[in-house]
């Protein structure tokens, strides 16, 4: 088994915990002086840990192994969300860097805005594997402030860099380790979670457009209220949702705008950001069928009109069984017993890169199920404890 | 009859639609430049027209009347809601200038903030009444972005100026003529409404709190969706209130803001503006203890726990039956057949200072009912029918 050190492992995730620090958080938006810092910070401990460290043209870190193969390829993101906590995305890299320190032939990679800062959608992982064209940067904007992706790369010193493009012959398969920002291994009482497969989220917008309007002379009977219509479309997909979905579907409203959401103005025009998440297509599938009829049924019933946008549409990825293997084999004998097979409901890196090649994913417990939340945690035996099992797992997968 | 110079009372309403101008409309928010300018322009217009015009610490403008009594009180507000229309308060204000310059022995008056930029709610019209005191602009803050009334008044050169304070004794009563800003008139082909009674508006906030959470990793039995307790609430608001409102009753949801509001992010908090109208106080109090009681309901069922602030409680009005039948004897006699009496949905000055003296409304139709938006219009025709109609119920009450 290698050597992992796991203490120079914590502290390197309390060093990066340092940088855009945010109450016991992170704010590491994607290409901030934050982030970039944060990348300068990872180039130099890959370099201390023997790997040849290189940034992209779109912020994507990577440190290349100069020895003989078989290599595997170790990583995650490591941009943050919005005032968020300081293991997502992190976690994974970091662990990278601990197996590269244990001499084991690892790349260690930070694919850049796995958060989705910029409309594009997993950037770094999605260009990796050739699959983003330079006219989908070009037309790319900052989600909150509408800042083009070319003028963030430029301010960012990126500009002009060539993209990096994964050689998937080089690498026996992905490792990525992160935390499970849900509560089922810490309801149950595990330590370890070996993912099986990685949900697909579809993301819509829902545009609905009425008469914006005075509050007061505006009777009921007469008003086009493009918010009502989209409280009673929410309220109908929440009732009919829970009888088309699968087990382990999620759906989320995140964010409802009104415009121009002034107290005494009947809103003119509603923006619901919602989006649905499964394993299985067709449950996708469903889901998308029964979001349909109820904006068919909307515009039937409403002086509102509604239509649907679609804004993204991934395809899940189901994790390699010969890697999945090798994570269960090193967590039963690290801690018998104290681990189950899971689906990841989060999107991940990992699901872009198993495209190309062998993927899988190791979880430990967030504290409370939190995450995307600067009170995001997870306790430091079981972040030891899953470095332990990555480093275990990747040396049998390099020997077999 | 006085003579009224409707075409100086056009050109002075173009004229100040000139100032913020934001396309057919005008964006003029409270002690902004466009407002400031506004303002003095109109204190120049009041001195053209011989009374002497003065500012107060709120920036409500007075033009006072030299000469001996009976006088009215003639006017309205001159600000506007953000990229609104160009009447909205301006027209009643240039009709208190049209039976100024017709001779009339009127004072006329732009209360301040009646759009409510400032949290107070009618600043200038309560102010004049007495009903502000020093602590309450102290706390006051400007609902968009937070600045303390206190440093806009500075901003706007008003600091240190004395606050009017009307003296009811000196008036018969007071007019203000508005757009209807609904179509009531214009559906039933009508061009004058004598405003019986102005609405009430309770105006809350419902704040809900949940838990702040991953959309892919908490499951949906396991989230505490701050915005889907918010959307159900609001869905059962939309089912009860007609069975409890009264006949002209409104209610409205003008803004539903989900914190963090990002697509993949369970909204921890959700915060909704939400107010109702009526002119009867026992349907106000129904409305209200039925929304108490599905805020109860809400908390017994949800997850998340549901409070109900309230912002603001007016009093409904009743207009003057004196000033009322001056205003219909007018009516009747310039467009005999082509009025109705009617209350008003809307929030107005002069229900507030209805509370010191009489008070009375005349209402203009609102092309296609449209009003708090750029495209606000009512045709010219109507609007000089009603500054003669004001005029001539003016000479009506003063001689009487």
């Amino acid at each position: 088994m290698p050597e992992i050190d796991t203490d120079a492992f914590l502290r390197d995730l309390h060093d990066l915990r340092a940088i855009g620090r945010f109450r016991t958080g992170v704010h590491r938006p994607t290409y901030s002086a934050q982030d970039m810092e944060a990348r300068r910070w990872l180039m130099d401990r890959l370099a201390a840990c023997g790997l040849a460290p290189a940034i992209d043209g779109v912020g994507t870190v990577l440190g290349r192994h100069g020895g003989p193969g078989p290599h595997l390829l170790v990583g995650s993101h490591i941009e943050s969300q919005n005032e968020a906590g300081w293991l997502d995305g992190a976690l994974g890299v970091v662990a990278g860097v601990a197996l590269a320190r244990a001499g084991l032939p690892v790349d260690v990679c930070a694919f850049a805005d796995e958060e989705g800062h910029f409309d594009v959608g997993f950037l770094g992982s999605r260009s990796a594997i050739g699959d983003v064209a330079e006219a989908e940067i070009d037309a790319s904007r900052n989600r909150t402030d509408g800042t083009p992706l070319r003028d963030a790369l430029a301010a960012a010193g990126l500009e002009g860099l060539p993209r990096l493009r994964l050689a998937p012959e080089r690498y026996r398969g992905f490792l990525e380790m992160h935390i499970e920002q849900g509560t089922q291994l810490e309801g149950a009482g595990l330590r370890l979670g070996i993912v099986t497969g990685i949900v697909a989220i579809w993301q819509w917008r829902i545009v609905i457009e009425g008469q914006q309007d005075h509050a007061g002379g505006t009777t009921m009977a007469e008003r086009r209220d493009a918010g009502l219509a989209a409280v009673r479309l929410l309220a109908a997909i929440d009732e009919a949702f829970p009888r088309v979905c699968g087990e382990r579907s999620t759906w989320t409203t995140g964010r409802i705008a009104l415009d121009p959401g002034a107290p005494s103005i009947i809103p003119g025009r509603a923006e619901v950001m919602f989006q649905f998440r499964d394993v299985a297509v067709p449950v996708l599938e469903r889901m998308e069928a029964t979001l349909r009829a109820l904006i068919r049924e909307s515009n039937r019933r409403e002086r509102c009109t509604a239509r649907l946008v679609a804004v993204s549409r991934a395809t899940p990825a189901l994790c390699d069984p010969a890697l999945m293997g090798a994570l269960t084999e090193a967590a039963e004998a690290l801690c018998p017993g104290g681990w189950q097979a899971m689906p990841s409901g989060a999107g991940h890196d990992a699901q872009n890169v198993a495209r190309i090649m062998p993927a899988a994913m190791l979880f430990v417990p967030s504290v409370g199920g939190i995450s995307h939340h600067w009170a995001e945690d997870t306790r430091e035996e079981d972040l030891a404890l899953g470095v332990r099992v990555l480093g275990a797992a990747a040396e049998r997968l390099l020997a077999g």
